[in-house]
């Protein structure tokens, strides 16, 4: 219950942006809620919480916005840090995966030694769009013989269906729009 | 002296990769400090003690890696967190700022709305090398009236004399090289 209401309020730092980062698309704009000190350490509370029971060896962050949520939560729930980023960031030999976009396709890397056989992780990410992102994120965890433990988002915009590309996983969000 | 041990043990968790990004730079890698549960959870207390009375309101992180210390140096401080950005990447009004690189020049941008006048903002960043970077974003956060109440990294290359830059703000560092 109490969880519950921290939602709703945190919900209400979530702020529209018209068109961005193009013309007719409703951006979330999550600063004011990572600005204000009691909703910013709310919000990883309740994810870091939601996760506590489940083992979670290692959190894995997505560049660049991922990386806020998820090296807070990995620091609450004292686990490690994996960093997933984009194409020739990452400086030791990596494991790769490119997945589709509305427009084209992009390339995400993670380094080959970061997944051991079995380790445990916890996907954190800001926002669950289309899925398309965490669902290839997945892929290569599991792909590297790690298991993977949960996932949570800030924020998930149901409108978009991007659940249905997690099936499996019960996607857990804190706020919903 | 219990500080001093934790930060020699830290420095044995960062690993050179020669050659990277360009021939002829030896990289230094956080990402084996990362992903130690210990090891993360240690220098993230250990930046945040080390300002835990300088009255920080809110932690500034530079993208993308240095969002990973600032975001959970921020949740231990119970500060808030303001992102600053690569161009185009914020949604909202910003004020933004060009300097140079070794090659050409590069320009960041923080949200118009997130600095208030007196503000007392600490800067969290992973690598302080020739000290372009913090030294640009503390002229932003003056200029829009924050006071820079603080300066911390991972790691400093003190060879790179990067702290020459950030004269009057007396950086800290975790680990040097």
């Amino acid at each position: 219950m109490a969880a519950t209401l921290n939602q709703e309020k945190l919900k209400s730092f979530i702020r529209d942006i018209p068109d961005f980062p193009k013309k007719g698309i409703l951006f979330k704009d999550i600063t004011p809620l990572l600005k204000d000190p009691e909703a910013f350490h709310t919000a990883v509370a309740l994810l870091a919480e939601r996760f506590s029971d489940s083992g979670v060896e290692q959190v894995v962050g997505i560049e660049s916005r991922g990386f806020i949520f998820a090296a807070a939560v990995a620091y609450e729930l004292k686990a490690g840090f994996i960093p997933v980023r984009k194409k020739g960031k990452l400086p030791s030999v990596t494991e790769r995966i490119s997945y589709q976009l509305e427009y084209g396709e992009d390339t995400l890397e993670i380094h080959q030694d970061s997944i051991e056989k079995g380790m445990r992780l916890l996907l954190i990410d800001d926002l669950l769009a289309t899925g398309g992102t965490a669902s290839a994120v997945c892929q290569l965890v599991k792909k590297m013989g790690g298991i993977v433990a949960g996932i949570g988002f800030l924020v998930e915009l149901s409108f978009l269906q991007g659940r249905d590309k997690l099936k499996g996983f019960e996607p857990h969000a804190l706020i919903t729009f």
